[in-house]
């Protein structure tokens, strides 16, 4: 299999050097706080800066290998929007909402996107930037390894068998080997994202609903999406009615989930 | 199948009322300005309290009908953590953490969790909360249909037979039907909440770097976890060392992935 270490291993020599912004860990807390599922908006809409800002923040979440698989639907057709809200079994948090948003998790663009990294870091180095001899590898080789598995996962099979005697010696690699665990892989990126948008909602006072509970086979076919895609969540967005949300917070307590070892 | 209908659709006489906080927006993008990807940490500790704080509100995010089948590992023990970097393939990223923390997806919670909602919804009703008919039925019956996928997932393969019919004539829900849907639907609320530890930690004006390049047989075995337990990431955590962000963020145009329709 590809060598890895190197390309994990070595801190790069860049003179890069960013300085991150002060930061207002109770600003934070407070949008936390904001931040609850709400089931019935009121008529308010969100202005359109406000919808097109918050995107801009969804899609700095991180995301492995920056691959970026992801894609976020606004769906503001009206009759595609009343269909999208009835795919929701017509719940109110869909029926009532101001604006409804569809992520979508697209493995399949793994390819393209390692190509547009390699041509953004040719762009980059034509510009007096360097980037790392790891990161070229990274691209040109390791991804194609790494996210090629084939019709029906054949290579991923292969690779899961190589990954397995190699894993009973050394430390290895495992996933993702099929196209499920690409799925998987794309879904977690995009639900990284997903959590920045409902948070940049309620950082600008608005809020949010992610659901999961829809006809997926129904909302990809209003969104022309293929087999390989898969929606992440549907988000629906507005302002929270008298009786929006429909209880106080729920959750068990913190020391059965976080487990000091 | 059961009836979600009423479940879905009536919005719940409950006269409880949530008001927002106020919240900054501004205060919001510095965080997510912040938040880099840092793959080389300086010696800074991280106190104990930040910790402490960023993992209760790791525990705030959304999550699919509040089974909150996930759990966070904060991998203390230093023999412990050296080898956890160790299984990270010794990545600067990890090796050069001040603290590691191991995000894992417990699909199979989901049905203690279940009980264990009812459990607080018996206590809130005996403290004079009122608890809608519907989330009763939720927990009790819908839950149990939706979340049993049975040995060798036999029910969930019952149960997408019996989607694919109903739903050449009705909006269907599809998913979960399989231990592999299971693992994915876990591992995307337990993303939702690994974006609320990094963007925590940010707030706070600590780095983090999410890691999935990692031998997670070991990782699972470390933790002793079982097979359908999932590490949907590792995250390392500090203060970013002078070369500590590799370069610029690079992410590709918006409109790539911003699509209204």
């Amino acid at each position: 299999m590809a060598d890895t270490s190197d390309i994990f291993n070595k801190v790069p020599e860049l003179g890069y050097q960013e300085k991150a912004p002060e930061t207002d860990p109770k600003a934070f807390a407070r949008i936390l706080e904001a931040r609850r599922s709400v089931r019935v908006y009121d008529a308010t809409p969100v202005p359109e800066a406000i919808m097109r800002e918050v995107f801009e923040w969804t899609l700095l979440a991180p995301n492995s290998s920056n691959l970026q698989c992801w894609e976020f639907y606004w769906v503001r057709n009206p009759e595609k929007k009343k269909n999208l809200a009835k795919f929701c079994f017509n719940q109110p948090a869909a029926r009532t909402a101001a604006e409804l948003v569809v992520a979508v998790a697209r493995p399949s663009h793994w390819k393209k996107h390692a190509r547009q990294m390699v041509s953004t870091f040719e762009e980059a180095e034509k510009a007096g930037q360097k980037i790392p001899a790891s990161a070229w590898a990274y691209y040109k080789k390791l991804a194609p390894f790494v996210y090629t598995q084939g019709p029906l996962s054949i290579f991923g099979h292969i690779k899961k068998i190589i990954f397995f005697f190699r894993g009973l010696t050394s430390i290895t690699p495992r996933e993702p080997t099929s196209h499920a665990g690409m799925s998987l892989w794309a879904n977690k990126s995009c639900a990284l994202a997903c959590e920045n948008f409902m948070l940049g909602m309620s950082a600008h006072g608005f809020d949010t609903c992610p659901m999961e509970g829809f006809d997926s086979k129904r909302v990809k076919k209003l969104l022309n999406l293929n087999c390989t895609d898969a929606v992440t969540m549907v988000i629906s967005v507005g302002k929270r009615g008298p009786n929006g949300v429909y209880g106080q917070r729920v959750r068990f307590p913190s020391a059965q989930f976080i487990k000091e070892v």
